[in-house]
């Protein structure tokens, strides 16, 4: 059986999403949690994946693009994007911190993420 | 396909995960979220699931307690329990908030979540 683990996000050293977006990850088995920091006005283009995402801002605002309607989401809002949905987001200009979930984890990340390593 | 959500938790309607802990969930389908408000020196008793659960401390301190260690988080301190691992959990002398992640989703909750709508 895997061990229990313990982090410090602070001590995760983070991999850069984009610009002005660096992300923080925890893998699991099953899922993975990512926290992001997005400066002031940092977007992330248009894009989807196979992965359930569900999440919820803790910090500023980080809207959500779904179908051309953005979704404008303060400290304590959730949204769960089913897998195939294809999304974009950007910060307000504060920027915003946010706790992203992939179920399954992803892939791609942790490929990233080790690289940088 | 599944359409998008967006929630405010402060609008979910919260269900009692125990004593002095209330829980607002978010069900996607193969993960969910769970905001937790432990209250000052809350407990959650010794128990296990085959769920794993993952979570961050958002502001306060909760301890988890796994084979007899307890391990004191605080704000933005990560973990990752792998199914079946027994665990228990205390909040500190101000209480906690949490936000757990289970894979699978767990169906009891669901229900309980449910039953008290």
């Amino acid at each position: 059986m895997p061990a229990p683990r313990f982090v410090r996000f602070d001590d995760v050293r983070p991999f850069l999403l984009g610009e002005g977006v660096t992300a923080s990850p925890l893998f699991g088995e099953g899922a993975m949690l990512n926290l992001l920091e997005f400066e002031p006005g940092a977007t992330v283009p248009l894009h989807s994946h196979p992965h359930e995402q569900l999440g919820i801002v803790l910090r500023g605002m980080q809207a959500l693009v779904v179908d051309g309607i953005a979704r404008e989401l303060g400290p304590l809002e959730g949204y769960v994007l089913p897998g195939g949905v294809e999304h974009a987001a950007y910060a307000g200009p504060e920027g915003a911190l946010v706790l992203d979930v992939f179920c399954p984890p992803r892939e791609d990340y942790l490929e990233r993420w080790s690289a940088e390593g």
